[in-house]
């Protein structure tokens, strides 16, 4: 965990970075399992009043590792996986409510205290996800997002459905979806997808982080809560749907003729 | 219906048309049972992987058809209709969801592919409220919307109350509903109630579904039934109270004043 | 009552006045106690079709008065208080939905008839969440606005983390109120607080509550009571966590030193 995701903790702040700079941070097996522990580790570290995420290198997170598409397109996972990237398929984390790939998202939400990311460079798919399930978010105008799981064939299943739900309108994110086309963070800020532009994202954060770390904690931690409490309505089931249905997906002949088109520079054939 | 609603399919893309271009596409009963048997009938449809609905003519839809609020008025409909637009007074429609008039609406959601609205010159009342049933809206800058309901003394019971607080802020939808104002496509995007803004909305709509058309067609029907979870959330009981509400306006004395006042273009006197 | 908050009905149109001008109309026991009287009262007012509520002076309201502040640092209110603001703690108003420092909030979504708040001058804290309880809100651009309480060490306990949520994304409604900063109206409508802006918000809210007044006044309550049926939904448990966490905040070691950092005009040292 030590090489793949880093934490420092100062002034009350914890400084989270994903450390595969040479993939762009993408999320392959050992990455997810680096990050929800990265994630379990913040909830039992005393004096963290705010976290701040974000990448090493030039990106955020890129999204799923090659690999896994590889894996899918070869036929060496498929819809019985209950999880796919996870090494024991369908097992659920503690408390029943994510499996990996969804709880590196949504461990951000079970720390009592502010997280903020910090995004520059790329913010595809499971990195967008990643990114969403922060509280706040501040992005390089120029830094690349999509919810790009229908590129390859696939549905948003790391908490995805649920958050998008939350920060945009219903046809902004059917179109985002449907599309899986990418833009950048500036489009992002207005649709919603992004709460602050700005040219230093990094610096920004710990700046913000450390107007948050100057507040009574108690109550800092309290107004999270509160302002949670609306939120997760519904999120169980909706996480379960989320497992159900790309289950249904993966390794089926449309979803591998989406990846194989895609690895092979050509249109896909799709059958209805 | 044949006349009234025309499908034509190709691409894998149903193209939907409101065919009355000589009444702006306004609703009476005949048009409300075409639109809601085309939406039933795309459900059977081999190979639809997205639908585009527009209006043939000058209007996308301008909203119920005047001899409807001249029998308001005559007192021909009273508030023991319990669906006013519809023939058999009280009956649901299959699933016990809606009433024929919320159902020309809801149809665009129960459909497993995606809808997209192309909307120009009119979407007025009840006409909104069809567009807004639709996964994405594309409009013409200068189509004229408005939740007109009030103007005629009613409240909005084809679904909008349900999709407006999903689409809009609050307050937003209160000041549109209470004012019952015209306000331009323009005005209707920065509010949320428009998804994108073209000088050709239908040629937009289609290209927009081409795009949609090309990927894994399994996945986007994933993807817009998980999105469409959470969206559902409490639909049923807003759609009945719709239905009790406005039983519990049409034919009283304000709301018969209302039309009158209208008609005979003199403000309204109205009893508290 | 009479001397803190005034009434006026005229054409339809009640002109609701906070009238305590030499204290920015801040929010001390008699204040509170005023404004809970006066929404009630106008539940009974015959020829009531919409309400404008204003403040006298140079603001709208400017929150707290500090009386209550000292009496938190001074340890005369502690946690066991269960209602800070309530003569008789822990009573509920009736219905069982709130305390009296939620009530002054509530109270306008309560009456059956548009509620428009004009804003200028201060809204901050307390009487940010007051205008938040309204259905329409029209500001000066100039008007500051804040979700203030965390400045004080507290949460928002007078609805505000309900009305947030319905009103602000998600990371808004965080970086807001973890923040407590203070922002002007013009991105307060930018952010989703404000519905319109005026120079002159006192008379731009009376002219629409005349628009208002126009239209048939059953189905102008008829469209307020629908479009609150989906904006309610878990109020009652909100409100009861509200007034959970604040017990837990007020009075300790960390609370009591945010208030005594401000007053003394030093950096706070909380513990952790």
């Amino acid at each position: 965990m030590a090489d793949r995701v880093t934490i420092t903790v100062d002034g009350g702040i914890a400084d989270v970075r994903f450390n595969r700079a040479d993939k762009r941070n993408a999320l392959d097996q050992a990455q997810f399992a680096a990050i929800a522990e990265a994630g379990e580790a913040l909830k039992h570290m005393p004096g963290v009043r705010v976290v701040v995420v974000s990448g090493e290198g030039t990106s955020f997170c890129a999204g799923l590792d090659f690999s896994i598409f590889g894996q899918m397109a070869g036929g060496s996972i498929d819809g019985d996986d209950a999880a796919v990237r996870n090494g024991n398929p369908g097992r659920l984390t503690d408390g029943g409510l994510t499996h990996l790939g969804q709880q590196v998202c949504w461990v951000w939400q079970e720390l009592p205290m502010p997280v903020i990311a910090a995004m520059h460079g790329h913010a595809l798919g499971g990195g967008l996800q990643i990114a969403l399930g922060a509280d706040i978010r501040i992005a390089h105008p120029d830094t690349q997002l999509s919810v790009r799981e229908l590129h390859w064939g696939i549905t948003p299943d790391m908490t995805g459905t649920f958050v998008l739900t939350r920060l945009v309108r219903p046809d902004i994110a059917r179109e985002l979806t449907f599309t899986a086309r990418v833009f950048d963070a500036r489009e992002g800020h207005a649709l919603g997808l992004v709460t602050r532009l700005s040219e230093t994202p990094y610096e920004a954060a710990i700046d913000l982080a450390r107007e948050i770390a100057d507040r009574n904690p108690d109550g800092v931690r309290g107004a999270k809560a509160l302002l949670n409490r609306m939120f997760v309505e519904g999120v169980a089931e909706q996480f379960a749907e989320e497992r159900r249905v790309i289950r249904s997906l993966i390794g089926t002949p449309n979803q591998v003729e989406a990846i194989a088109a895609n690895l092979e520079r050509r249109p896909p054939q799709f059958t209805d």
